[in-house]
């Protein structure tokens, strides 16, 4: 495999992920130029004083003449990025993003820069943490963890492979699918149990024993609730995104509950032994290979 | 406050819970003796040779002549226990437990034991880990943690004492409350959390795509799943003794479900993030106070 270089990388909101990639890149010297877009002016001048980004620049169109960007900023933003970006003279700028759900983002490409299919790859890094800025950044933060690339049919094969290498040379494990197929998994595996998560909490928040119940939380409560402590916007905007498949999973959890619901009712702990039984084990099997 | 001192506790059970008092209480010089009655030989031996106990036997009925009995076994053997307790000539033996559900336990007390309950005091530590059996005995487990004794209204101020003398000395917090409202708080808190976690990852383990998902889950789901990978037979039973609480806890749950799953469908993003944003500030504030 040949050591992966980029002349010019724009990196559009220089965050955790976006930092974190900019501070491998700079460490492996597998980059000429790192141009950091973003608003929050603190946070590029950290960026820059800590030398994970070359230039700073507060407008994505003067970005433009880089070879990649990967835009990195929270999905509300990348509609306006895409059309910043539709602006540009370069067709063949390479396109990628971070975000967690991958239709939407195929959908706003085909809507606002149809005519450069062939450069736009799709892409979520599964990393992350609860700090955010650029003073989070870390070189290993992908050591490891997958990035799915969904490409679209359009999507050149070369366009791929460059986005490929970028995340190689992160460290991390990349994967291919469909949008479909990853909007899909992530659904049952990270957008529901975010859901759960946040409706249990919130039911117990508005009870009027509210404060005696998180008294007594302990370790359980702890693990279980974690993901209700994440960014309601960010949260929000995956629903959204992932509408129709998050109601395809919640409808079928209802059931699996209402389940358990009726084998409680009719005291048939036999049942309930087996779904336990089966769920721990699995879960166990799960933990034993990370 | 007076140091705490017992002649003789009989420990009935010596796996991680029995086994960290009897730790704490052997660091601390706080008893004379302490009986471990136990079934596993090889466990037995391993606290005999640990120094956690004094004696083992493997009958309850071979340790009458305590002063206490601490009841540390899984929740179907308790009712043995209570009736060979009953066979003793002291009847002024302490007799408490360290089960997590308690309106179970002064049931069986109740109909057992119903001349000896001035000397009955349900508990539970809030206390536990993944490991079990008296390898795993930590003099430091309970710690800052709380434990809930729940006296029965027939329960003398003295056995209350005693028994809060042994949970002070081991570090914990202890707190006072009637059986039923424990059930409820602890239905909310960790019964359907529990509950909850099993259905989510035995629906994922049933579907077609079930290897995928697993190859797929992170962090999030690391977290979420984590109180699924606990002992099945245990939760069964737990399931059992709070029957009633968690069926009105899930019930109130799918209700809350229903609600955010016709505000998807309705698409009122306003409303699902006012929704989330109650739980994170809920789960933060909770969290930064732990």
């Amino acid at each position: 495999m040949d050591k992966f270089y980029i002349d010019r990388i724009a990196i559009v909101g220089v965050g955790l992920i976006g930092g974190s990639v900019a501070s491998r890149l700079k460490r492996q010297h597998s980059v000429g130029e790192i141009i950091g877009v973003g608003r929050g002016q603190q946070n590029l001048e950290h960026a820059l004083d800590a030398g994970l980004i070359d230039v700073a620049v507060t407008d994505v169109r003067d970005a433009l003449d880089a070879n990649m960007i990967l835009i990195a900023v929270p999905v509300r933003q990348v509609e306006s990025v895409l059309k910043k970006i539709r602006t540009g003279r370069n067709e063949k700028i390479l396109v990628t993003d971070v975000g967690s759900t991958k239709g939407d983002f195929a959908k706003l490409a085909r809507e606002i820069i149809p005519e450069r299919l062939g450069y736009v790859v799709p892409g979520h890094p599964i990393a992350g943490s609860e700090k955010t800025g650029s003073r989070a950044a870390d070189p290993e933060l992908f050591d490891d963890k997958n990035v799915i690339l969904c490409p679209l049919e359009e999507t050149h094969g070369e366009a791929v492979s460059a986005v490929k290498g970028l995340w190689d040379s992160c460290g991390a494990r990349v994967v291919t699918m469909p949008e479909a197929a990853h909007d899909k998994i992530f659904s049952a595996v990270s957008h529901l149990p975010h859901v759960v998560s946040y409706c249990l909490v919130e039911m117990m928040n508005r009870r009027s024993d509210a404060s005696e119940l998180f008294d007594f939380a302990a370790g359980g409560f702890r693990d279980f609730s974690r993901i209700a402590g994440s960014s309601s916007e960010m949260w929000t905007d995956i629903c959204r995104a992932n509408r129709t498949h998050i109601l395809e999973d919640l409808e079928a959890f209802i059931g699996n509950l209402k389940n358990i619901q009726g084998l409680l009712r009719s005291e048939d702990f036999e049942a309930i032994e087996r779904i336990f039984n089966d769920a721990s084990t699995a879960r166990n099997n799960w933990a034993s290979k990370q």
